[in-house]
Order: C-alpha cells, then sequence, then structure tokens
C-alpha cells in the first residue's frame, strides 16, 4: 500500500490496466526522471513485465478453465449418483428427498461458491468498474447460500420424518459451521463492501478477513464433502443384502462416491491456488488516484 | 520481484532487517534524493512502517501461540481419546494397534506439519542466516513424515491381521494422497532447497509451487482426519451393545471424538493463515544484495 504512497513522484496520467500496480508505477516514474541509458533500462524492463504479464495471465486463464471443468464434472457425478444409483429425487421424507442434500450442498457451497469466489481474480475485470464485478459476485454468493440452505432443509426434514437424530456428527458439524460461516459472510459482505454508506477504510480493513474467512468455508465444504461421501457410502453399502455390495469391495457406485470426493478435493484445491496467488489479485487503486477519484468511484472499492 | 531491480537508484548499504523488503526500500531511497520536505516525509513514512511492523509482528505472535496451543490440544484430546476410551496402545494386530493410527496421523500429518510448515514466517528468525531454519524445517517435516508412515503401518497392519480390505474409503484415497504427496514434497523439497548444487533460479522457480503443495496437503490431511473420526465413530458407537451408546445420542466418547474433529479444523485454518498472509512471509534478498553475497549464501535462499 506504502509503495507510490503521498511522497511518489506525480505520475498520475496513466490508465488502469491488468497488472500489479507496483511494477509497472516504478518503471514509468523513472522514465520521466531519467537519461537515455536509464531509459533504455526501463524500455527493456518493460518488455519483461509485459512477458511476464502474459505468462501470468495465460497461466491464469488454464486455471480457471481446469477450476470451471473439475466444478462441471463435480455437478455431473453428484447428480449421475444421486439419480442413477441412488433412485432420483422428492420431497416427501423419503430417501428420496435426501438425494437432494449431496447435490444441493456439492453444486452450492462447492462449485457455485468456489466460482464466485475467483471472480475478482479474472484479469478481462480489472480494467474494468468494480461495482458490476462485485454485484455478480454476491449474486452468485446468494445463489450459491440458497442452494445450501435447501440442501440442508432436505437433510433436516428427511431426518425429522423419519424421527433420526440431527446435528450429531463431525460431519454436521463441519458442515452447518461451513453454512452459518458463509451466511454470516454474505451479510457482513454486502453491508462492508457494497452498501454505498461504509467507509473505504472499513473495507480496507475488512478486505483479508474477508477473503481468509472465504478460503476458510471452502476447507470446510471440503472436509464436510469428503466425510459426507464416506458416511453416506459406509451407511449405503452394507453388503447386507442382495441388492449392494459392500464399500469395501468398491462397487462401482463406490468407485463413483469416491471419484466425486476426488473431483471436490481438486476442484477446492484449484480455487483455493486462484485465491492465494498474489499475482492474480486485481490490483488496487493507486492512493493518488483515489485521493482525485469521485465519491461513487471511491466508495466503489 | 521486480520492485527494486536492475534500474533502482543505489541503496544498497542498509542492513536486512524484519519487514517486506518494498516498504523500507521506497523511503530510503528517497531519502538520498529529496529535499527537507521530501525528507521530513520520509520520517513520518518511516514511523508509519514501523507501527505497521510492530502491529503486524503482534498479530503474528498470537496467531503463532493460538496455533501451538491448538496443536497441543489436538495432541492431547487424540490421546486421550484413544488411550481412555479406545483401550491404549499396542502392536499386535489387534483393536488397540489401530489406535496408534489417529494418534501418529493427527501428531505427524497435522500437528508437527503444521508447526513445521509455519517455522520461516516466525519474524525473529528473518534478520538471521536462513541455512539453520531450512534444515529445522527439512528436520520437522522428516519427523512428521516418519510419524505419518509409522500411522500408516499401523493401520495396515491392523486390516492385514484382521483380513479387512485397504483403501477402498475416500477416506484412505484422501488420506494416502496426502502422505505420499508429503513424501514426494519431502524428497524434492530437500533436493530443490537444500542441496548446494540447485541454480538460486530453480529455487525461485520451485517456491511458490512449494507453498502451495504445502497447503494443498494440509487441506487433504484435514479431509482425511474429518472424514476418518467420523467413520471410527460410525464403527465403534453403534449402540447395539450394552457398552456403547449410539452416535446419534452423542455420548461422551463422540463429543470428544467431534471436539477433536473441531480443534483439528481450527489449527488447520490457523496454520493457512499464517502461510497466506503476505505480510508475514520471510523478506526475499533484494537483487543487489543477491549479486554481491557470497556463493554460499546466495545457495542458502
Amino acid at each position: 500500500m506504502l509503495q507510490g504512497g503521498p511522497s511518489t513522484p506525480s505520475c498520475t496520467s496513466t490508465p488502469p490496466d491488468c497488472f500489479p500496480l507496483s511494477l509497472r508505477h516504478t518503471a514509468e516514474c523513472r522514465s520521466e526522471t531519467s537519461a537515455e541509458p536509464a531509459n533504455r533500462k526501463v524500455r527493456a524492463n518493460n518488455t519483461l513485465t509485459d512477458l511476464s504479464r502474459m505468462r501470468s495471465t495465460v497461466n491464469f486463464y488454464l486455471c480457471y478453465l481446469l477450476c470451471l471443468c473439475l466444478g462441471l464434472a463435480c455437478v455431473v457425478c453428484v447428480c449421475v449418483w444421486n439419480s442413477q444409483w441412488r433412485g432420483g429425487f422428492a420431497w416427501d421424507g423419503s430417501a428420496l428427498q435426501f438425494n437432494w442434500h449431496p447435490v444441493l450442498m456439492v453444486t452450492g457451497l462447492v462449485v457455485v461458491y468456489g466460482i464466485g469466489a475467483v471472480v475478482y481474480r479474472i484479469p478481462l475485470t480489472w480494467g474494468q468498474n468494480k461495482l458490476p464485478w462485485k454485484i455478480l459476485h454476491a449474486a452468485l454468493m446468494l445463489i450459491a447460500l440458497l442452494l445450501s440452505i435447501v440442501g440442508l432443509c432436505a437433510v433436516f426434514d428427511f431426518h425429522n420424518a423419519k424421527h433420526m437424530a440431527n446435528l450429531y456428527s463431525i460431519h454436521s458439524w463441519i458442515g452447518i459451521t461451513a453454512t452459518a460461516l458463509f451466511a454470516l459472510q454474505w451479510v457482513v459482505g454486502v453491508a462492508g463492501f457494497l452498501l454505498p454508506c461504509s467507509p473505504v477504510s472499513l473495507r480496507k480493513l475488512m478486505k483479508p478477513v474477508h477473503v481468509w474467512i472465504g478460503g476458510s468455508i471452502m476447507v470446510l465444504s471440503i472436509a464436510a464433502c469428503i466425510s459426507g461421501i464416506n458416511e453416506k457410502l459406509i451407511f449405503t453399502l452394507k453388503g447386507n443384502t442382495n441388492e449392494t455390495q459392500p464399500y469395501s469391495s468398491l462397487p462401482p457406485e463406490a468407485l463413483l462416491g469416491n471419484s466425486l470426493g476426488v473431483l471436490i478435493v481438486a476442484f477446492g484445491l484449484v480455487v483455493l491456488k486462484i485465491l492465494s496467488n498474489y499475482t492474480w489479485q486485481r490490483p488496487d487503486p493507486r492512493p493518488e488516484d483515489v485521493a482525485y477519484a469521485p465519491l461513487f468511484q471511491e466508495e466503489n472499492e
């Protein structure tokens, strides 16, 4: 933040672009104050910066494509498992109602959540006004949250209809914590980052906490999904009827369930990689830009 | 990396200290070229930097203390569970041999691993030669790896003695992947970062991948532990004998096991927070320091 702070020589006329600001900024400032040998070095630096920028952008899009493919594979896999192997869906208190639970939790709390979390990392959006992307981020997260809540309702309703206990396993403790934290994060996020009345200083304080809690929810979701898949396969593949083979003999359904777990972990790790890569973060505006920006733009951070 | 690169004005005489280099570097360079008003601004900036450094250091140590306390709580909890509730330990193919599995996996793959992962983040070590800390990091990771491998041996041996299948559940798939990735990471890490023959350019390329794989192993460990605790409590607390109440009625053992899961997740999230905080990373040496450093120091990166 202090790079190019108040004591930086003036070089404020450059338009925003798609690379962490410290690099461009240093090079451009020097080009105004140095002689020809220094300028040659600056041009060489700029070429390096362009190459580095291009490589970073290509790497991001490869990672993002992998993220989308893994997300799609997760949704397909959990739908196929529950529709083809577990008998399909209903909302009548039967086992078919339970089937909504894995489908909605994987789709909401993992896939839509993960895709919503990395929206700001797309370099294409960095030169544009942040507000529409903020609204898209909040909207995707709202969809993810609603899907997760309906997914929880499905399992509570099923348990109540069958007079089974709720919230006793560590799977349920982790899952309910992830959803509660997600709901809190969404409400605080909208209040702190979208409402025009929240001050920029508060947003700057909140941002690293928001990003960390966001990553933590992803970790909790992965742990809840893996333990949930494990529990479901233990409960259903007992091998004590003619209908099912035991989980320990790895029948096709067990392979499908385990593969879903592997896909979820892979998706989550790619999302966490995108979130943690410093060079893929949307660049912060420079302090002098903020100082001269109109109020609306300032509030738009 | 490019900040203060080859075209930076010379200001190489300052000793290394404990704060991300870009901040000090910018302020010090200006103090050589600016007049009195600029110097006043530099002094104000330095005061801000000192305050920011102190706050960052205090926050780190609070987080680190929390990490150590949670790690200790995890080890105590898993030992109490298996010694007091599961009958203790043996290496004779009985259920008592299995009890080594959770104890060694939680202690090795989670606690010692997590503490070893954040060694470089301790600000106290930043002003010192990196080599002893590298050796400590590698040694802690080796202890963690050996504990994990013995923990895996315990469960394989138990399964084989009881003629039970190995590696069929998603819990085992995730756990074995975490341990295999950890072993690979350790070997590649020692070869790439500790052997004097590996070039600095290779180390710079490897470092972000090493850090990311390190965080991913932590996520895999958390998922494996949560699914393992869930599975163990489902298998043991069936409630069909007079000895145990069912898991669904949340008897004291279930509460203890679930609490262990919560502690593991909390510990893992604190470790991931420490690893992902950019301001808590050991500062990279400046390019001009590397250029004039003796060979051994350069290889020591």
